[in-house]
């Protein structure tokens, strides 16, 4: 097992993992920037160095100020957890290279996964529906046009090194097409220094599945299961729950092998995701695999009892899965919701500012990861998370019920939540039914556009 | 299902009991006295009203008090929670003369079970393992004499209407016995208004295992597994676990058999929980049934997945239970640490005041029951829990990690708590191996007297 590990992160997540470590009696090293000296993972870990001012590229980026204190500490692993370095092939090489081990799969995977385009054509070869559209990035404006043509309209333009909805375009004919194209390459420029784009059949009203896959350096690649995570604003996750309220166990099984069947097509190892659309005639196809820890991970570990995190650094550490596929159960019904500082009432905007009060809920099947405490300032630069609720019941209703209570006891003043919004969600009709798919907000949610 | 529901109690549980009425969509009247007004369970309460001043025989023993405000407010139903009038029979009966349903068993089975020597010939009776002494309250002191010469010393004086260590005395010999007698009558009259005392024999080192009972009005009764309370400061309990490391799958089936028959032995009704000492040899003995929820249910609501205070109030309200015993299934392992304010170092003295500053613990598997939030004062009226810290994993080892863990990033200040003591019984390697018995604290933490 490793002798400590460096956390190259902030937040909650940075707190998640440190929790993992101290429960593996390993001692865990805390990076921060300027604004985040009072931060709950640094009070947390054992060691915390300053890497750097509030600008991440200068800290939470800064792979040599990162390395020196993996040096310096003695850490011989680093846990990049999600978003920051997290899908950096670049960064997971430069730990290999200086016999650091990376707590994800290898730069080469990253690479390949990072890639969609690449990541497709892999999914093609293997067998994995993907959704019909070119097999590689567009250069060829009137094949594109024909290969439309053939597949149907409505179509979407996405970016081959993309993201969070960034050189993302969708086109109902020809004409738009054109000027999506144009678009979506300007945008992926921008966004990623990476003008490549590639394009889809638009899969109407898709619901967002995802499967937790565990895959050891060994071989042992299992599924723990999928998460639902159509309730997206702007291609943001916002509410996600496990089991997904549309699988039917025979689609579940099946869709788990095939999300196997992808970890083992590229010889995974450690923790990923593989994403899927699943249309209404239970169509599923793959659309990317996220090479990292979710933030939404917990609901898996509610319904499954699995510390992913643990396993990810056992898994990093050379050990062997110690469960098989039959040994996984799902029990009972978690959901996710992401507590974030912004106004509902004005269009979300981001409130950062300080918790003059925070009182937050608990008793039974209640589970707060935050890396916030009461009186903290939560600092403007980074991401707008204050905590995620995750609620765990016997059946879904009694889940909803909970996260409402849970919700509804959460007490945050000195800045504006999502809290409300999410009360709303929950109180859709819609929603409580589970028929909901990734046009959910904009459908039935009607003051948003 | 009841209209509307009184909380008649404070504190971590009042909030546990208004969290299960939410999820129920009944709405809650919170009762406080003077002293309780900033309390988490008013805040909760959909209403709360002041019954009184903070001395409990004016406020939340004021059956008077309590009943005008079910009234007023037209409640009908009340939950007594565990303490102040939950074990009243004269209560419940209160209860069932006003129309208002007394969420527990009736007053009858309160009462039988309120008087040990009652409660203990009801179990000879219907079979169930007593510990060997007298069947009735001690009257003749010569045959109380040679009944201790048949079973054999040490044995042990015990109030009749007993609790909590009052009126209990320990007797090496004949002398020892006469005098251990009077003391202990003269307690039991002090303590309780009644002198009547019974003998047993000493069971030495025996570990307390309690079963969750939960059993309909329809004659439907189950049990949920047992608690291991063996970790006890001068007879309280402070730290339990479920499953006990005591029992293999065998034992626990034949004593969860027998709780069971004790519970039908009296045609039982809502959750209780029968008492057993098991000694070295794997010998039962019943020592009493509580008829209300424990302090410890959350350890078995860990483990089971089931709401236990949900439950109680879908019993009361006259519902069948939806599971079997078949469907009940132990996983992983629950831990609760009692965290109160006391300063372990001073003699466990009260240490009421301010949480100048209050940051739980979160993360996967951890529960935190409570009744105090960030900046409120706790009173020196009440008993000292400031919360309780439940985890869980899926093996008692982990859990261990989990609670160490959790209590090491427990943060409060202005009061003195006990979670350095907790961090000590954790550290111990007895405890550790689930090796221990009722005599841990003083055979094993040696500062103890």
């Amino acid at each position: 097992m490793f002798n400590k590990v460096l956390v190259a992160n902030r937040g909650e997540i940075a707190v998640r993992i440190i929790r993992a470590l101290k429960e593996l009696s390993i001692p865990s090293v805390a990076v921060y920037s300027e604004v985040d000296r009072d931060s709950l993972h640094v009070k947390l870990a054992d060691e915390a160095y300053c890497i750097g001012p509030a600008n991440s590229n200068q800290s939470y980026l800064n792979i040599p100020a990162i390395m020196s204190v993996a040096e310096v500490t003695d850490a011989d692993a680093i846990h990049p957890g999600y978003g920051f370095l997290a899908e950096n092939a670049h960064f997971a090489e430069v730990c290999e290279s200086s016999g650091v081990k990376f707590i994800g799969p290898s730069s080469e995977i990253i690479a390949l996964m990072g890639d969609k385009v690449k990541a497709r054509e892999t999914m093609i070869k293997a067998g994995v529906p993907v959704v019909p559209g070119t097999e590689q990035s567009l250069t060829d404006i009137e094949k594109t046009l024909e290969l439309a043509e053939e597949i149907g309209y409505p179509v979407i333009v996405k970016a081959a090194a993309g993201g969070g909805g960034k050189g993302m375009r969708i086109a109902q004919n020809a004409k738009d097409l054109k000027k999506a194209i144009q678009t979506a390459q300007r945008e992926a420029e921008a966004a990623f220094g990476n003008a490549e784009v590639y394009m889809e059949k638009y899969v109407e009203e898709p619901r967002h599945i995802e499967f937790q896959i565990l895959a050891d350096e060994h071989g042992n690649v299992i599924h723990l299961g999928e998460r639902d995570c159509s309730i997206q604003r702007r291609h943001q996750k916002i509410v996600e729950e496990s089991p997904s309220p549309a699988l039917e166990e025979g689609l579940r099984y099946e869709m788990g092998q095939k999300a196997v069947k992808v970890a083992k097509a590229v010889s995974y190892a450690n923790a990923g995701t593989v994403e899927f659309l699943l249309d209404k005639d239970n169509n599923y196809y793959f659309i990317e695999m996220n090479t990292r820890v979710q933030v939404e991970h917990p609901v898996t570990e509610y319904v499954t009892g699995i510390d992913i995190i643990k396993e990810q650094i056992r898994i990093a550490a050379g050990e062997k899965l110690v469960f098989n596929q039959d040994d996984i159960k799902l029990k009972g019904v978690a959901l996710e919701c992401r507590i974030n500082a912004e106004d509902p009432e004005k269009g979300f905007i981001p409130s950062p500012g300080r918790l003059e009060e925070y009182i937050i809920p608990g008793g039974p099947g209640v589970r707060i990861d935050s890396g916030v405490y009461p009186g903290y300032f939560i600092p403007p630069n980074y991401d707008s998370m204050v905590a995620k609720l995750i609620v765990w019941e016997e059946d879904r209703e009694k889940a909803l019920s909970r996260m409402e209570r849970a919700l509804d006891e959460f007490f945050i003043d000195g800045i504006k939540t999502t809290i409300p919004y999410h009360l709303r969600i929950l109180n859709n009709a819609y929603f409580r039914k589970g028929n909901y798919h990734t046009n959910f907000i904009h459908r039935r949610l009607n003051n948003e556009k």
